[in-house]
């Protein structure tokens, strides 16, 4: 069997919903679907969850939310209107609606989860009904009746591993199961959501439990591709790439897939195929965890991400400074900001953090602390750092990859600030201003995706 | 003024002490003189600090030194002879030597440090001896006297920063002062040694002191060259380096000038030049704290260093782990293992580490620690380590250093396990594998270094 998990888009409105039928209808092993709640249906629109996170903010402040309430409802009538449901078989959905800030909540974080979570939990209800109604033995899986368990984070909820045997139990069941994605309950009961986007995690704790031959993952792009096609003109369409690529990728901008939903189907060895709900014959990309390398692409894809900075600390001999690192992981630590890499000369240091945590403020008070413990030679913070990162498996033991990514970066007048590659072999990272980050992408996807 | 130190090759005998004269004698402004013990006259020679050595061990243990004791008052009386100095005039050396294992010192470590300090200073003794005697104006100057007082460890003393004012009252004297290296007194006045082959460092802070034009550094060979001559067929002489330069290139091998002795050099920007006592007519190679770029050769240096080894972690999502570095270092320093360079991966790193602090007890200590501290994916030591160092002022906003770097390895078919190179942009660091490091140091002296 397989999963099926649609993303927002697909789900929009009752046009959208007729094309997952479809999907769903066309091959007898998709018997489990996991839901998103509806997206955008063009570019202006707004998504059902963040009509329920402004809901849920109007209840928490007390003010007016007819219009909120009234607007998340017109967009589950549309669906049910394009469906032939009654006034009937609506209402209970209508009713959840409405009845969400009467309820009892542990707090307002509590609150927003549950607000939240409803975007999904009622398409669920709704779509398990269209199915009926066309003729299609379905039923709504509740996260509850399913057995799945979180952890008590109601906006960042990790899976309880006991979860997965309680899973497995639905292997074998008739219908086709709807399950709603993105939350599930704690202990207590209260509902707790995954983090945002995080319905991909629940179609993979699902593919996971039930030991699923595929998990298919349907979206509104026909494939991942090897670059952003904003930057690069026709990027080639990845047919396949390995769990460790997808997550290299994905840090550097990759958005297609959910970081942590990848957990689960590394751990049950699912492949995920990513696909298309508007070009369902298109065959997507499959991410699985081992593929033969091609010789003629050791990459896989190249990625570029803009916001981070740089903090460049230089001193004489500080390489023989026992515990320097440490001290200066600690004031940043203090200060409630990581780091993401740390390229290293012999008696200097550049501490690569995201440009997010950075306030002015912070920024002060680290290099303050900094000045202080460790008195540095020279101390900076490089700001407009941009990270590109190169990632293949085919990387590994192919000699010449750094030459011709160097080279053809080199050739396009770009100035490395930074290099980083270690052991994994894996991926090359390289810092560079955000003003040359595009064109790093493009110089270095045509040196390895254009051929002859 | 210039200070001019020799090293103990320069003045292992009258016949190399007579080479000193000359150049000291060459050049009116050589008004400060530091001296080494006796080195090597022959490769199968013993230095008479190693001697020295020999014989506190075996007074330490009470066992006979008489043999040890003699052979060092030889090569005294060698030198001595070598100038006519009578037995009346070299008996206060041959007594200097015969007592002192009948001195008190405050424990065994303060002994060892004052036998080996004596190679120094009775040499200073003698040399200034042998100055008279040929008619020029000098004295031994011994740091007692001078004013340089260092800090409470015996055998890797720190210079402390009021020595410089008592040092610079020295600078109008008419006499050849004649300074013995490698050490100094505690507080309270008791002997302590810089770290071995710490005359270098005396000549510095005698440099500094005195504000001299130039520190003159004499040894044995004729200049730092752009690589090890064992490896690279006639390497090029460098003419003039940085600091900066010096301190990268030494880090991995180039071991011609002590690391700390570039310090109170760098603090008084004062230009050092490493000459050959041997061929006193070449121009040596001269250090100071900035040059002229030459844009034919942005690379100034190639090294390597075979002793290291990586220690390889990979988690899945280890990016998001908040604190994951601090407690990986937290459990290497618990161990007594520092870090070198850390590349990373997204959701890996390579710890670098200096082999020789990785026994294999303390490799079970840290791997077991980290298993049960992290859980890790995978984790792994990579032995046969060796860093291969590419250095040059001149690479710092020149595009394409790293793409010939990159290239010409490749070309001859090295892989390259780590790559590091963080913003200073002074050097570009490669982890290779032992076996590889001298035919890379070769590809990139080719490249960089054999033009047209």
């Amino acid at each position: 069997m397989k999963v099926i998990k649609f993303g927002g888009s697909s789900l929009a409105d009752s046009d959208q919903i007729k094309k997952v039928i479809n999907i769903v209808k066309s091959d007898s092993k998709r018997k489990c679907i996991v839901v998103s709640a509806p997206g955008k249906r063009n570019p202006a629109d707004t998504k059902v969850t963040d009509l329920l996170i402004r809901y849920a903010n109007q209840a928490i402040e007390h003010n007016d939310f007819t219009n909120t309430q009234n607007a998340i409802i017109d967009r589950y009538q549309e669906i049910a209107n394009g469906f032939g449901i009654t006034t009937e078989g609506f209402s209970p959905i209508k009713q959840a609606i409405k009845e969400l800030p009467e309820k009892k909540y542990p707090n307002d974080e509590y609150l927003m989860a549950a607000f939240k979570a409803h975007g999904e939990k009622l398409n669920a209800q709704l779509i398990a009904k269209v199915l009926s109604i066309l003729g299609i033995k379905a039923r709504y899986l509740d996260p509850a009746d399913v057995g799945m368990i979180v952890s008590n984070v109601p906006d960042d909820a990790q899976i309880a591993p006991e979860s997965y045997c309680r899973i497995a139990k639905w292997k074998l069941t008739e219908e086709i199961l709807v399950v709603p994605g993105f939350f599930a309950y704690n202990s207590d009961g209260d509902i707790c959501t995954f983090s945002r986007g995080g319905s991909d995690i629940t179609g993979s704790v699902m593919a996971r439990g039930l030991d699923a031959e595929l998990y298919e993952n349907f979206t509104d792009v026909d494939a991942i591709f090897s670059a952003n096609p904003n930057v690069v003109k026709n990027p080639h369409a990845i047919a396949h790439m390995t769990f460790r690529e997808m997550r290299e990728l994905s840090y550097a901008g990759f958005s297609v897939f959910h970081d942590e939903a990848l957990i689960p189907a590394i751990q049950g060895n699912i492949s995920v195929n990513v696909r298309n709900t508007n070009n369902p014959d298109a065959p997507g990309t499959i991410i699985s965890s081992k593929i033969e390398p091609n010789k003629d692409y050791p990459v896989r894809g190249i990625s570029a991400s803009k916001n981070f900075c740089g903090l460049y600390i230089s001193k004489y001999l500080l390489n023989k400074e026992v515990g320097f690192t440490r001290k200066v992981l600690n004031i940043l630590f203090k200060n409630g900001v990581g780091y993401e890499h740390m390229p290293s000369g012999i008696d200097d240091i550049t501490i690569i953090m995201d440009e997010n945590n950075l306030t002015p403020e912070i920024e002060h008070a680290i290099m303050t602390e900094l000045q202080d413990a460790i008195h540095p030679d020279e101390m900076h913070i490089i700001h407009n750092y941009a990270i590109v990162m190169v990632v293949g498996e085919g990387m590994r033991n192919t000699v010449g990859v750094m030459a011709r990514a160097t080279k053809s970066l080199a050739n396009a007048g770009i100035r490395l600030q930074m290099i980083n590659q270690g052991a994994s072999e894996l991926s090359i990272m390289f810092g560079v201003s955000q003003d040359d980050a595009d064109k790093a992408v493009q110089a270095l996807h045509t040196e390895f995706f254009k051929k002859g």
